[in-house]
């Protein structure tokens, strides 16, 4: 099954236009034609069965058959990690996030990090891919914020922040009911600065251990999403 | 703190020989010089603290300090997967699954699998970095094998055997208490033939549901190794 995605704008009614590399996808590389089935979705929540009505060079004609309304998972998940300099290994992180089942990706330069220049758009084409990878029909935002305190201050309020830490042995122990929000900190690699950590405290976190052996970033970031999604 | 790997025979008394690559890391790149301590594991369990005796170009000389034994977790894992076409997702798999603990990783060419050329050496050496990255003390073995019924007689034997599949909602129970080894699937790309799914049957499987969204095969092993080391 393939899943594919149109900004909120290009659905019109009961048609949809599909443009650009998503439509030479479709016609030269899936060759489907008119009359195929498709289903499409616009990252919103809306799932939409469609018929395929013209197929032009650079663009899709549809038709809206049926279409379905889902519901975003709770709590809703925030991923905030640091930035990770190796492109891959960013992306990575993202991607596996993006499956598992995050609703946003907060970047974040840390004080420690290594300076490594971020291509938002590439990693915006990762979240669709992995979008319709998994067969979500919500497009998870991306974040890329300057420091630690910004990430924080515009993305974790009204949520539950947890912060996941090498130095604690065992995991805060927690039964205060399902939050709506969960807000997943992982550290960047080179961890993170005392004024960093000074900064974190006052938003009194639940810390978090993710146990064993030395983790890499974008280990740590995977595992704790898988983990945390696991919970709902 | 960093790691540094030998092979068993370069373990000779209290003296360790580290040649190639990783002495010219210890002498370039880090910069060490006589009298610094290091600490080095031969993958078998043993950590050797050791003393910089003498650093030659491409050869650095230690003398034992102290030593220590580790015992390996229980029970031990074996990751058992399909080959992943794209070099970097089956790297990045095997790398994510030593970091988080497996003992063993078996790779098999899978009926639907597009095919791939594995380069077993990158893999090795993919697998001593994220040993030394994690901070173990056991270097984990990689198979790779040319068809399931390979991978899974081989290896298979003793362990009890749990496959993640798909087309199960929920996982099946299990209290049979604490087997020394686990054996776990992830189906290849493509997803298994139905004479691999028959084969398998005569091996009693125990059905895992990953559950949620659809996950590609390198995100699947890695969330089932984490998953299934979390319950040691």
């Amino acid at each position: 099954m393939n899943l594919f995605y149109v900004k909120p704008g290009d659905v019109q009614g009961k048609s949809i236009v599909i443009d650009g590399q998503e439509a030479i996808h479709i016609s030269k590389v899936l060759r489907y034609s008119e009359g195929d089935q498709v289903i499409v979705t616009d990252g919103l929540g809306n799932e939409y069965d469609c018929k395929i009505i013209n197929v032009k060079k650079k663009s899709v004609y549809l038709e809206i058959v049926n279409s379905e309304r889902h519901t975003e998972t709770n709590p809703k998940i925030t991923l905030c990690m640091g930035i990770i300099k190796k492109r891959d290994r960013l992306e990575f992180a993202v991607e596996k996030a993006v499956e598992l089942g995050v609703s946003k990706i907060v970047l974040f330069e840390g004080e420690h990090s290594q300076k490594g220049r971020v291509r938002e758009d590439r990693l915006e084409s990762t979240v669709v891919s992995a979008m319709k990878q998994s067969l979500r029909f919500f497009l998870p935002e991306v974040f890329v914020e300057k420091n630690i305190s910004d990430a924080v201050s515009k993305h974790a309020e009204n949520t539950k922040f947890i912060l996941a830490d090498e130095t604690v042995a065992k995991s805060d122990r927690d039964k205060k009911g399902q939050p709506s929000e969960l807000f997943l900190m992982v550290g960047p690699e080179g961890g993170f600065s005392s004024s960093e950590r000074e900064y974190l405290k006052n938003f009194n976190p639940t810390f978090y251990s993710l146990g064993g052996h030395r983790l890499r970033a974008e280990t740590a970031a995977i595992v704790m999403v898988d983990r945390f999604v696991r919970l709902q």
